[in-house]
């Protein structure tokens, strides 16, 4: 099959071209609960970008030359193309979104729903090929099926992006109540559907913080209520939006540049700051949590079950997502482009 | 001040009129936290109509003849005329509304915040003076100030009715996800209020269940998603819509003419049937409990804290109250139209 | 292999023996996840006498002569004997416990770890044959691996019968604080367990009620705060001990003869039913319900998750399960004991 | 009556005598809901040193020379000797215990039982005068009527000390599953009582650090399972316990001098680091908590319900402090002992 290869790192993103179309060998059933899904389309996520750097060499690569050549891509949807020998309740050209963790599925946290925290995990796109080609190999565990009304194509980003942005919303939406406010830092990929996705599940005032008025407008459209520019005085406007208390819940989908000190001090006493982004470090001192009970909650990538629950969002029209198409072929194109700013929404390659 | 006073039982509801109009003393300042409330809308309730059908006189007035004469009226709301010496934050002419339950707020039960379970309590308009009248006598504790937007005339009657919906509403909305079901059985005065408060809290697709077809209309426009007549089948038609398994969460605000048996019937293994109405008994098998880990979860009024949250939903327009205004003169005539099926929505009285 | 192989049923249990002792074909390995045990033991239960009467043949042998002969036994302990190509970390000889359920895995009950609610399930010695006999068929899924301390034959009971009582008092024992009452109707099998995991995992007083003084000792060692003589006069006893407000948690482990209208009774305010028992109808007003906002719980046998946390209590001593030894050909023996009431703890079958 | 009184700050708490015995006025009562206590104890805390110092000078003091003179004494328990004219249930000779804040019991925080967070509060001993004198003023809301089983000046040190200790346990008990650990690091006057708490109300392991033999012996006593001298190794020692993976809940009784790095370190993914000591400041990275989806939570006084909470554990025996006696007039001898690290236990002030 054809797909888009990474041969070799490139640690300050300078070079022209970074993947190669190539012919590599299909994937092939190994495991009786193995599944082959032809690629509808491949989420282009920033990760993808620091995989190119190296990143993740030292997580995923410790030798540093045995990982690559490497297919990445971790964001898939697409059809079933093919099953193992014990695999049921599919068959070929079911459409389907396809969960990133692979896990096997009888550890205790596996066993317990926790899917990002099973042991013995693989991540198709990372550490091992993923679906930057015309077909993925992974397993029966890591399909959802699509509903009728659902593109494999307009959802690949789901499996991973809003997958991530669901979870973090989730946990927020089954504490606030109504009359409560919820601080969104950073109206981007992740952050306009946990808007969504928080308008859908609870009835909290959303405030939403961002530097883009683009951002902000899009924050709009998902249905935040208030809109606050990030020109410095983010916090101070946040405090006279809540009473001089701050928000019971905040979600930082940026953490860097300062937004992590800022996030803390706009979260009420008792309340909850959710550190989705990452890039800086959280610093705050041991007499401020204690005499504030604010509680740190860090946040991953939902499980499968919370992938079947945004998928019945996307499907009832309460989350919607924003994607640019690429064919496969100009993979460079897309990663350029994400790496320069231009990407509206998410890149999805198309083989 | 003049008010409408039951004076007397009528055990078949068949006198021409229940209440009279008469002068009573004010009523007075008595200790440190009572306030007074110059009444802007009573709510008329059914319970009202049990009242004087002498229902609650073994409950309430044991040795039947010590409570009448009553003034009833359990659903208030107007402007603050005056607060006992210790009360602070709240002035003359602030428009509020009343939570209906009168307690003392230290024992464990209030120090919890479960104020319906409180030890030592009264219950205006039950079981002594309430809103039929110019003003009533309760105390800081029950005082929830309005928001700007709210008139009291227009939510008098959730201080009851709308605040035994949201209670029940909110238990379930915290724990149904995205593609799970929510059974309404009932969309009268409580059922569309639920409704509302479900679409505004979670996510869940709302099935509600009724045999008028106007009452079906009223919960389409509440945010219903699928309308069932309740013509004999509608067991039958939820698991239908459910793929035979029944939804997570039933609310029946019904209670009566076999809908709690066939509330239980719609309720998926590990879900819930929350009872709001009342009127028959609940029966169901311990076998029948056990092999399905059914839950069956009784419900009261809510709390203050959860009337602040019902009416920061009111104040953001996210649920709404159909109301039929009388003048407090015509007490008799609304009590007789609530009799005679003939209000829309709920009836207020206006001094 | 050996086993005992009930050939026919027995409506009014008055044949002399139920089960014989047959040569059968030994299990085989037929999907790559399959892992066949040899039996260290196998709890003989109640609901083995219910199958043997045709209680069960509705259920699971609609057709009513297909599912004989089978061999039951759903308690099972031993060690791994075989496993199929695709398992992994177990290996020959370990010692392990039998989770009685065979699901799928894949469906989202199972995917959340709701174990009991899974799609397309078996339950070996029920519905297809199970551990009276010198080896079983089961999955990877089913197994947990038992600590160091704990041997098969000792352990094999608590897979299904200390498995449910563990789920139910664990759920209580999630909301019961200091201070709080627990009551357990039923110091047999069951409640014995349900009274050391409480003790183990909150602080409640646990109160005990039993007929019988024997029962009623084992309590005590369990670590029972009061006991209750089963005279008739138990509701009003307890109330004595909860100031007439009754127990936040009430556990029926029995269910018949009354104890169901009497456990409401007891149940406090906003207070828990927990019913494990099975023999009777609940029958309680709607109108109670919703006054007291009592909630009643169903349970079901526990998750695989929660085998481990009770093998955990077991391995550090916390919970402790009495058993009466027989050989496996001396199953009609235990049966017979166990029908007369003559089995101390729990029977065991030992090959 | 007579008082300890702090007339001037110590900034380096070098002075040889810090509070003077003076004859002050008694406590009088001026709202409906006053009470005055005669103290029976007065627990000597560290921050009474801070006080002294003027480490709070700043929160409660602005002005700098407002405060003082000041009695000192947040931890009070003793009997009722007057009561304000509206206050029900209580009366001279009740012996009781004093929570420590006094709020309104009218705002949003109070209503849902969050006293820590009631808005215009109080704090004797902190911000105005406290229980280092014959008696002291508080309010009904404050009052925690002692079981029989216990002494005023034997849980006087419960109010403040005890109650952190037992809401921060309290809170990881209620998660902490079977099989499942805790890290407790610093058994002192805190963390001894945390120890007591979580073996009372879960059976997680507890794993016990500090730095004294004494401190880890008296952590045996209470019933830890693990004790870890921390010598430097202690990270690795909790993780050689924990199969490399860290404990579910970490208590932070230190939270400083490296505990907080430390404490996180041995944090298990999705686990919980509880902070309840304060000295230093929290630093972690952001991309360490996404992908390890750890917690961190903020810990403060308990409620006045979970003192009740606490009382029912104390007079069954379940959790038990030390404490070392001194008189009234002694009270610089108590200050200077704890400031010396002289005290066992708690000490304790006795007019």
């Amino acid at each position: 099959m054809k797909a888009q290869v990474l041969n070799k790192y490139d640690d300050d993103l300078t070079a022209s071209s970074w993947v190669d179309m190539q012919d590599v060998p299909d994937p092939k059933i190994e495991k009786s609960n193995d599944v082959i899904v032809r690629i509808g389309g491949a989420g282009v996520c920033r990760t993808d970008l620091h995989i190119i750097e190296g990143v993740w060499r030292e997580a995923v690569d410790p030798t540093g030359n045995e990982l690559l050549p490497l297919i990445m891509g971790h964001e898939n949807a697409g059809w079933i193309e093919e099953i193992g020998p014990e695999v049921e309740g599919l068959k070929k050209g079911d459409p389907v979104i396809v969960h990133p963790h692979i896990t096997g599925g009888t550890c205790l946290a596996c066993r317990r729903g926790h899917d990002m925290h099973g042991e013995g995990s693989a991540f198709p796109g990372v550490d091992c090929d993923g679906g930057y080609a015309e077909a993925l190999k992974t397993t029966a565990r890591n399909i959802v099926k699509l509903p009728q009304a659902l593109v494999p194509k307009e959802v690949a980003a789901y499996s991973d992006a809003g997958l991530t942005a669901y979870r973090a919303a989730k946990k927020a939406s089954r504490h606030l109540l109504p009359g409560e406010k919820c601080v969104i830092i950073g109206s981007g990929g992740l952050g306009h559907i946990a808007i969504q996705v928080l308008r859908a599940m609870c009835a909290a005032d959303i405030i939403v913080i961002d530097p883009s008025d683009t951002s902000l407008a899009l924050a709009e459209e998902c249905g935040a209520d208030e809109l606050v520019k990030a020109d410095g005085n983010e916090v101070q406007r946040v405090l006279e939006l809540t009473k001089g208390l701050g928000a019971e819940a905040v979600m930082d989908f940026v953490a860097e540049r300062g937004t992590t000190a800022k996030g803390l001090a706009m979260t009420r006493n008792m309340g909850t700051y959710y550190v989705v982004g990452y890039g800086e470090d959280i610093n705050v001192s041991a007499f401020e949590m204690i005499t504030t009970e604010k509680n740190i909650v860090g946040n991953l990538v939902g499980t499968w079950a919370e992938l079947t629950e945004l998928m019945s969002l996307a499907d009832r029209g309460k989350v919607h997502l924003s994607t640019q198409e690429y064919s496969l072929a100009n993979a460079n194109q897309a990663l350029q482009d994400l790496n320069n700013g231009k990407v509206k929404g998410r890149a999805v390659l198309i083989p």
